[in-house]
């Protein structure tokens, strides 16, 4: 016989597999498996996301592989998955975002902006005309004096972690972590530890030109980038 | 000659099978059937809901796990299946609630609101361009005084049971209910027997940081989620 | 040659087969035929409607499996198939019927609410988009002084009986009535044909307590649901 | 080769068949064929309407199978095919002929009714989305002091015949009224030859009790259905 | 390899075969070549248009098989194909002559009227949901004190022919005019032409009862249909 | 294997082939390759367009096939390949000229209009529901004093020529032109070497009446259609 | 078994293959291949685009092959693959880029410009009835004093370069660029290496006359396409 997938239980959104499963959903994961690797570590200080762009040719310039977002003064995605369903995600969020200022005059609520996302994503898995997003989130922010950190993936299944990673090396990044990871770790020890991580799942090949790296701070309730001399400082660091 | 799910009954809502079924209803209750496993119980004093997070790694916030959702102060419901699915029923539920308490200045009774999701339901069962919501509830509530239970499934039935359960235990506790369910237990005896059931149901395998509890009381009329030491306690006391 | 059903004239309600039948219709119907057994049998006071509910287990609430529906005062609806279309129609049956009353200032006739439902089903009989109603219903009413008893189908085809049943039963009740039924039985002696009936159709294994009647007298012109102790009184009865 | 409807030409309205035909439509006429006879006749005082209802049970309130429909003062249709489909037109001719009293303030032309039907039974064999109808109907009225029969069937043809017939047995019925139609017969001869062709369509089991006779008169301009009693005369008249 | 209208380029309207044909307009025009033979033949006096309605039931009113139909006091068509499409054309056109009037206060130009309806058959070539119509055309009317005699096809395409046919007898019809035809024939000499192309085009069995002639003049300017017994003068004419 | 067109990739202009080919569009310049065939000249005087209508039958008006049409003043346009389609373009071409007069008071650019016809086309090669156009223009024009030459294709693609050819007999006239053609050649010249590039393209089977010729003047800036003298003297020149 | 491409999963824009990816978006680039080589160059002095228009015939007006567009004062765009789509992109960039100016009253930012095009590009990509763009650009520009080029594909994927090539030339011209390119040059400079890359990536069949080039500066901040002579003497020079 053939396999299941075979007989078009694979082919729509608005179909359930006999198995209860939908096929379109999982196939949209592999795309996410597909991309860059990314991690998020929540540590003491905050919540820190690292991503690896895999530059691979000096004629393109770096900075234009964006795979973190700053959404809000509080707020940072990573991403990882088709660029354009990711782009089309963090525009979304930035909206909201500003519709939240707007209507309340205070910032968005991390989660509840997370919330939103995946209901978005979770109507284009029950609903034709369209497919699903082929792309995973990481969603981190401040609220309420709190460090928080979503994994959002193409289901729109929305899940807290205190350290996880998406793309192509997540098995290996979250095995470093299980082994590894320390809550009371300081902003220092997150980025070292996520590093770690990053060079476990791209086997070593690691290249301080292609490392993006995104903070917030309970502190300062602030989402920022971090210069190019300051990544560099931690690779360096790391590669001793 | 091929099985009849081959011959493309099973590949829309809008098609019945030549014996009267509805295909994609039923592959969208194995999806309910792959899902966690909850547990309602009607007692003396209210109804009682329970559910095993499965929470399977450190990494996880087990909050961010949510399977049992307060809807209205006199109302919560618990769920099984598509994660995604079930916030967006919960959503609704929610706003219908609210727009009950705005139309008439009262809480709305906890049947009428059951029957509203379930003829919501029963639209994506009859109408093409999107997929049966897979996902079933437990509705618990009070209203007039009285402690109601409803299950919801993917065909938009609504059956009342003093003591049920959905998702992949359901038959372990369905078992375990049928010998030794008692109307007039009280909060403590049903929190028990339930607990004792989803144990049947995990094979043992029962986590007590990943169980999580809610009861609506006929005394105060509301539903709250239980701390996590009251939790504990009654796990602590089970396992003895 | 495979047989026609195979050949995809079956797929859509927009096709007709070379014999011009409408095989989605039909096989609507067969979900009717795997429903509960309702009868309805008019008589010299009134009409009345029985069903058997299949309870199946000591935690279901009895009360929650609706079988028999109260339209308006004067109406009352048996249902057999698919429980939420089911649901959908009595709603809307419920809904002309107060329309009628704020337009007219009266109550709707039986006849015109029947022929209502039936246009409605009718319509999802050969517009694209949607399947036909899984369900078939018994009108039970009094309009001008008169005693009515309606049956629809899925087509939207309308007859009325007699006395009449729907159902997994339907054959053992018809073979009942058209042996046994008196134009001039009191409503006493309608229940007691209705049950034997019913009888007949579950094989012997009727259960007083998922025993379900409504009547509706020429005398009040009122529909009601029996108390469970009328009920009991009439089974016991039978059973002697 | 297999034959040519095997090949998806009668799959949907919207395709011709290599040579030129619509199967839909074809099909749609089939569902008329197995439909219940109905007879039109023409004669020197007005127009008559006579069905075979096929009542079989002893259960079913004959008058509920209703063949015959008044649509206007002076315009009277008799249907055989799809019930539903026949009351969803008799709907709409009864709609068009009240807007043509409000509008005009004298009643609909016969013809110009007729050709309103067919003009819409012809979308639906040329747009998609639906199926045809499949139903045929005899249209009788006195229009001009003129009376008037139209047949039409499912692809919007409008044709008007001295007499005619539709249903299961009109090859018969043909037949019957090729050798015997005269045109100056009065309402009894005509009547009487459409009870003969009836009785040879059903070849001889004519049932009294279902045979609906409607009749136009020139005189009075009127459509009105006759009592059982006269009915019967004509009947028992045939048999002697 | 199967014919290339077995590989699916026949089965919508919105697609080329690979030789740059719409198979769907061919089959359409497979459909009028099924109708009944109609000719048009321009002339010294004006235009004419003969039918042979094919009456093969005396049970039958040839008045109401229409295959000629004014359309303005200055225009009329013959039909040839799907009657109900034809219909539906003639009302379009109808219409479109009386909007001109109310516009611009004047006839519609023959030429204008013709381009819009082609336009309009056009569309149903190119757009999805619809079927091309399947009927041709002929249009004969007078603009600018000229006879003008056009023919559509299902494609929208326009010709002006000096005389042509369409539907069954086609070929034989245009081989008599091919060999006969002379521009300055008068109304009597062109109708003896046409009747002599249907009498070729039916084989012989031409049936004057059957026969509809209507003619547009130049003189006058007005279209109208002939009497019966004009008509039977110049069949009897004819068959002498 | 089957041909890569047998796979569907040919079905649908939404999808593209694996070799990133729109089958679709392909198979439109299929049908404008069966077109009849036309030629367009500039020279040093103007531009000129020629066609040969291929009449072939004397039954014919040859004014009613229309393969050069006029769009505005200083505007004319050649068509090949669906004679409904092309004028479908024309009256869209001549609509945006009429726009282009009342919005900005002169006449638009002739390579403007070009773009927005192409521009259209292009839409109906991206999304469902249509098909592609099955026709080419040659649009010629002046503008600024200048002579324009553009040519379309179903694909939306524009080009400007010196000379070119669309239709059956392309390749024949391009094969001539680019053998013969001289830019500083006068309208006689250049009509000259129209018809002796026609005459290759249709193997000596010219047919004088068939024969249209249209020009547009740089000097007057207008376009016009040749009257049947103009075009007959310069084909008895040709044949001598 | 078949490859997967048979399967199906790439023919719609909505569907995943079981690896994640969206097949069509991968056809659609395949016409970018099929396309004309275009060059980006990032120098000193602002940005280069460089085309080679492949003209093939002398009766064509190489000016009508436009394959670098001026979209506003300070942004240029060099285009590959299919014609109608690149012109339908550089429509909507020339209306955003005006919509800029109204709105803000200043340039739009290149890098703006470029995700609001790819934001389109990618919604081709996620709903139905539709195909993706199958057309690449280069997108050329000055903001805020610096070289901005840009390089979008069908998928909406967006990547800044500091020099790159699309079209089938590609390959050829990355690796001259990887070879040879330097940041410090200056327009003279990288115009002669966008020639000498052209030149590998046509395998030397360089025509003078079809080179176009346009180039944005720096110092002025205006985009302009080179006269021929500008170009010829580059090229004389390469030739040299």
């Amino acid at each position: 016989m053939q396999p299941q997938y075979q007989m078009g239980y694979d082919r729509a959104i608005t179909v359930f597999s006999p198995d209860g499963r939908l096929y379109q959903v999982e196939y949209a994961r592999e795309a996410v498996k597909r991309g860059t690797t990314a991690v998020g570590i929540k540590c003491s200080e905050g919540v820190v996301l690292i991503v690896d762009k895999r530059v691979t040719s000096r004629l393109l310039e770096p900075v234009s592989i964006e795979k973190i977002f700053k959404i809000d003064a509080h707020i940072g995605v990573a991403s990882s998955g088709l660029v354009g369903d990711a782009r089309s995600l963090v525009d979304r969020a930035r909206v909201e975002s500003q519709i939240n200022r707007v209507s309340y005059n205070e910032p968005i609520n991390v989660e509840i902006l997370a919330k939103k996302l995946c209901d978005h994503m979770q109507t284009y898995t029950q609903f034709g005309g369209a497919r699903p997003y082929g792309t995973a989130l990481l969603i981190a922010g401040v609220s309420d004096g709190e460090a928080r950190l979503f994994e959002t993936d193409p289901s729109g299944t929305l899940l807290e972690y205190k350290a996880t990673g998406i793309g192509t090396g997540r098995p290996a990044v979250i095995k470093t972590f299980e082994d590894e990871y320390q809550e009371d770790a300081d902003f220092s020890g997150a980025i070292r530890l996520g590093i770690k991580a990053l060079h476990a799942a791209t086997e070593g090949k690691l290249d301080v030109s292609a490392i993006e790296i995104g903070v917030v701070s309970i502190e300062t309730g602030e989402f920022r980038k971090m210069e190019k001399d300051e990544v560099k400082a931690y690779v360096d660091q790391f590669e001793e």
